[in-house]
């Protein structure tokens, strides 16, 4: 089985189980566990911010740094393909009371001054807009990377407008090693960033709100009411810190391998090669004769899994648990229903 | 004073004030007011839908209308510059949970195929599209009139997709008379439809929803838990039962003086009167060394009031209470600022 | 037909609509309208405080006051029976987030030392208590008055632990009237009250929120979102004025009514006379054979209305719109029904 | 240190290390992992229901299963010092918009009959009730448990109803060890069980909702929203599942020390060492010179930790990592503390 589906599959390794196994646990609620200290500590770093707060998932990492920026009421805008917006069941909305408006999303490809243009300032007799989000890398763009001076722009414009600027940064990591950009650079751009310990780089479950420390302490609160304060979750927290210590580098290798099976998949008139920048392939069937679910259970049936996420967008994505024989599998099995379609 | 800030500055007619004076009245919230009644039973008729039921604003008949077609942590499509998503004060959001993504807006221009490719269906990992919603004619469009065609080819997309179709039709009677369409054509294409008596038709205050028997059952509940149970409303009923029988056809008189002043106004190179369809004229001031707020404070020393909707754009509505004399008046002083500037 | 349903059906008399018909109006989103202003003005300086804010219904003009006082996750303090717990469909814990924890309504007998006991301070692992909300008179309490040394000791209680005090003033002007203290007395006591023009004061629609100049502002903003912004609503707040003005003093006419009607069908093991102070009358069918639908039915089979609030309990009220034939003819039938049951 | 804080303190033992180390894991979110399947399948059969869903905290599990009892608008029952309306910082209102009103809470001593009283009827013009939470056992009360019995009278009295009934059982094992009720025999009587593994049992973090299949489908997307999706987290389940198996019965252990704590205390007139009935002693401060947060403070420089609950209420858990000697100490220090007060 070669379970292309999410980096979300991956499973910890045995080094990492170590970790946990050994881990110096307390009660992180009483704020009492030393190995989620120490992984807020260093993550905040990592991204030269005061602080840091562990949760579950992604979703409610970045669900509670948008109701930080964000009251109810209040507008937050996007790409209309973010996560924050189409992946996440509606809960800016249903659990925040926070309204959205969006840019046309395509791929990483952020229009600066459009976005800029729909900021609705205050005084007016609209819904003031009182954050951007941006996710990087963009899954839904094909996992690409918005550009540092892009980013730079977009941070100005939330200046000059005072509103706040969020990074939905689950799989930032991958564009600090595509761009080799330092997460610091990133991370002085925002004033909050979500990051995921449990896709790339392997860990099983877990993430990150980073911020300030008077916004960590809010964030807190949020967690506790949205039912992601946990106990002796040190458990999970050392596999994140030994993922951030060993799984960031090895990422190019997961980079390549995406390029590579993507300029296989190429002649099926499926994807760009050259716009695959880091673990993500999106394959567009809307010009075969296939839609994403049949290819899906077609490849499924040889073992090859990967996800439908829109009726002509499949999504492939290469992770820690996939190695060179497992992308050659991949692409004989796809090939092959590309080639029969 | 000419007040062209918006139509809602009406003021009811000696013959709307002697509807009100002898309306027969009742307690509306137990559903025996009979003036209330007849108006929303008129207003079904008019739009060849089962039922109506009344509300205090447009807002809120907005609102209860999306509460009706999308539930809590649901999604809704509209444009990014709808009424219901930027002007209700992220009601939607706030109050019913409802998660908004959006299309660009450019005036009433609507993509049809563009709508239908972000509508996300059921069965996949993102949160399932539950309506969409269109603003028929388009305030920030400039009162600009969505032809009939597209509508109906919006109606089949939703149908086709399976999900609602609401009109926010605050000013669908500008629409009709602007493009000769009956208002059961309209009607007929959507699920929901809010309507405003106290705009261009010159009533002091109320709003209809208009919809199936079985859905408007429902808007009661709705409406009574947002506050919109009134009693003895037969009063403002009166006026709009007034204002339906005798202020719909005079709307082309407003028509027709909002292009006069569009026309009187383009040497100055802030409108293009060819986009003037209804009573809205939005001036781009951005090409002047002008910016709304300036030249809303300098007309109003002159006694000529007008909107600013966005730092570069100010608003006019002509209406019932603005005749010809007035627009003169108002072409002469916006004029001597524009010209001075 | 003898219509003791509720206060809110009373009709507007020839005065009051004379009053509407030549109301002076403007549009009151923007402000403008002059009646509205003196209307609020009066009803701020009645109470002694600094401004006050025109509503459509009383469910409105309460949630507004709530959502003032406590934010979304806030906790709110209040009778078991209380208007704003039971009677306005969830629509604190929907539209404004607020929780709700509950002391045992026994009329309007508030136990002060069991609410100060309630209250969560801030600092404990606890939701922090934000509000307390007190009616009066109390509806479901049979239209009892909270005596003012009782809400001089919650107002300290509440005072001393920093958290905020609602009035749910719908018939404040009857406690005013039974107990014979001025309004302004009770006023002083409460950060924001809601007060009702609609029921025994015999407007056709609309109620007040009461309190601060700043939040009258906040006010005015969540009235728009909740859509109670309404236009040339100077047609009701001109009702409402002549109600102010000429229909309080005569509430002492419809609380000797009710008295008679309690006295008339006490002998049925119903309703204690000295239970009724104001214009309430409840009946306790439990040690009855009738239900209270059954009660309501056959009554109104003989034309004489009434509500069943609960299973065995039905409510009758008088008002202006029910003079002693109108009460004779209740004590006759209602009578009957009970001596024949 | 003796940390009587909370049992939520506990630490894994060596042999849940083990379980933790080497579980089998997969990607829960696309229900891939083995460990967690059984750890939902064995606490489903326990408690005689369809199924169970994993989640991060008891306060997740909770408000899950109110979100599948009650639509946003409905009413809850529940009592006034119930952790799902007290101490889950007003979710229930803030996130599901569910209005809740409660009854006294005087320990675990249910009235029955008052609850029944409380429940609103479909049919009236009042919100209705949708369902009632009991707490077993209850941790306000003090870990007090409520009688199968008096169970059994309100699982009658919600069916007679028509409403849900929710069991919030983070605590239930101690009740079925105190009381000797199999868990089947309190499985039954509810449409939803919230059960913590990391209190009394000792795993780190998790928590079970359960119920039918078909609520379990829906809880899946709530918690998806929540943010409670979590991936390889059969880590975390391989710790529940050891605790399922090994550490109930002996809670009996933990019974019997608080227990005898509590004797030990008795003299100072803090205790009723019989309202003592399993892992929890409230200390009453209110006739002492001490309050909770003073009392807590010189223990905690003795090296004894509790939990001040309220400003006279402290509060002592033991659990699975105090043993004879650590109470011993506790009872020493706390026995000094309140002998010098
Ligand atoms: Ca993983
Ligand atoms: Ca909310
Ligand atoms: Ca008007
Ligand atoms: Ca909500
Ligand atoms: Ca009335
Ligand atoms: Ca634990």
């Amino acid at each position: 089985m070669v379970d292309l589906r999410s980096d979300t599959v991956t499973r910890p390794t045995p080094e990492m189980r170590q970790a946990m196994a050994y881990a110096e646990v307390g009660d992180d609620v009483f704020g009492d566990d030393p190995t989620v200290l120490r992984l807020e500590a260093r993550a905040a770093e990592m991204f030269g911010h005061e602080a840091a707060l562990f949760a579950p998932s992604g979703t409610m990492a970045n669900q509670i740094a948008l109701q930080l920026q964000v009251p109810s009421g209040g507008e937050l805008l996007a790409g209309a393909d973010a996560h924050v917006v189409t992946y996440e069941l509606g809960a800016a909305a249903a659990l925040g009371g926070i309204s959205t408006r969006t840019w046309p999303s395509v791929g990483a490809d952020i229009d600066v001054d459009q976005i800029a243009a729909m900021i609705r300032p205050a005084g007016y007799p609209s819904v003031p807009t009182r954050a951007l989000a941006v996710e990087q890398t963009h899954n839904l763009g094909g996992g690409t990377v918005v550009p540092l001076p892009v980013l730079r722009a977009l941070r100005e414009v939330s200046e000059k407008a005072g509103v706040g600027l969020h990074c939905d940064g689950a799989r930032i990591w991958h564009a600090a090693v595509a761009d080799g950009v330092p997460l610091s650079a990133y991370g002085e751009l925002f004033d909050t960033l979500s990051v995921c310990l449990s896709k790339g780089l392997g860990a099983p479950a877990g993430s990150l709100i980073i911020g300030s420390r008077e916004n960590m302490a809010r964030a807190r609160v949020l967690r506790k009411r949205l039912g992601g304060g946990m106990r002796q979750v040190g458990i999970l927290a050392a596999a994140g810190l030994h993922a951030l210590e060993n799984h960031i580098d090895r990422l190019a290798d997961d980079h390549a391998r995406a390029r590579r099976l993507a300029e296989a998949l190429a002649p099926y008139g499926v994807v760009d090669p050259a716009a695959v920048r880091t673990n993500i392939v999106l394959l567009d069937l809307s010009k075969t004769t296939l839609d994403a679910p049949s290819l899906t259970a077609r490849a499924a049936e040889q073992g090859v899994l990967i996800s439908p996420m829109l009726p002509s967008i499949a999504r492939i994505i290469t992770h820690l648990d996939v190695d060179d024989a497992g992308v050659d599998r991949a692409i004989d099995v796809l090939g092959g229903v590309l080639g029969s379609a």
